[in-house]
């Protein structure tokens, strides 16, 4: 029997295997039927409502984009929510996500995304071993 | 009476006077008290765990930082659980974060932290009154 963590897991699973293919069709399915969805993308002004958000996928979506996640951190949030935190690889550029999620219908389905960029793999290559964050502590 | 969705933007309001005034003594109680925590500050990878979150704050708060926080979105997740999407304008470095908080004993502490960058102004003052979106989607 899987654990609600599986579940969450398998339901972030699913927005980047549609992320990866370019399968709106996918997307538009895994985001939650509500008005409260918001979406983060990097470098962007914050989006909400699904057809705003909706919408900004649809444009990303046009091509397979070969995204890959790891590190996922899955945290509960209570029965009916979920949050996770990943690493997004898109070819050589990094980026750090907050994924939301919310139970409907017994389902998980997403209701914010969040990502930004980490780092950009060449252009600092001097210090690609060292986390980002010693460079501002020390 | 004040409800649930005031005093989820009650706590994010006491994390950003935190932050603005470089508090490290309001930002330590304002964390959760659980392992669970994570944070991603632009840039970096991810830190988890309220030790590392912490150590992070520490260095962040060594100086007053004068953030000023708008355009605040609170969504509850559950009754024990609620979300901010916010803007932070850092002097001339607008940047979107995702601000998640728990209820612990009664009280809104910040489980998760997620700032990126949006913009800095008077890098592209061409575009800065056109959402960053239509960039991408046109």
């Amino acid at each position: 029997m899987r654990s609600s963590d599986d579940d969450l897991l398998a339901a972030n699973g699913q927005f980047y295997a549609a992320f990866a293919a370019g399968d709106f069709v996918a997307m538009e399915a895994l985001w939650a039927e509500r008005e409260t969805v918001t979406c983060l993308h990097p470098g962007w002004t914050g989006l909400q409502g699904r057809d705003a958000v909706l919408a900004s996928w649809r444009g990303i979506l046009r091509q397979p984009s070969g995204v890959v996640v790891r590190d996922e951190i899955a945290v509960m949030l209570g029965e009916e929510a979920g949050m996770v935190v990943c690493t997004e690889a898109l070819g050589e550029v990094e980026l750090a996500a907050t994924n939301v999620f919310v139970r409907e219908a017994g389902e998980w389905r997403m209701l914010h995304h969040h990502a930004g960029l980490i780092a950009r793999r060449g252009e600092d290559d001097d210090d690609e071993d060292e986390p980002e964050d010693e460079q501002l502590l020390n």
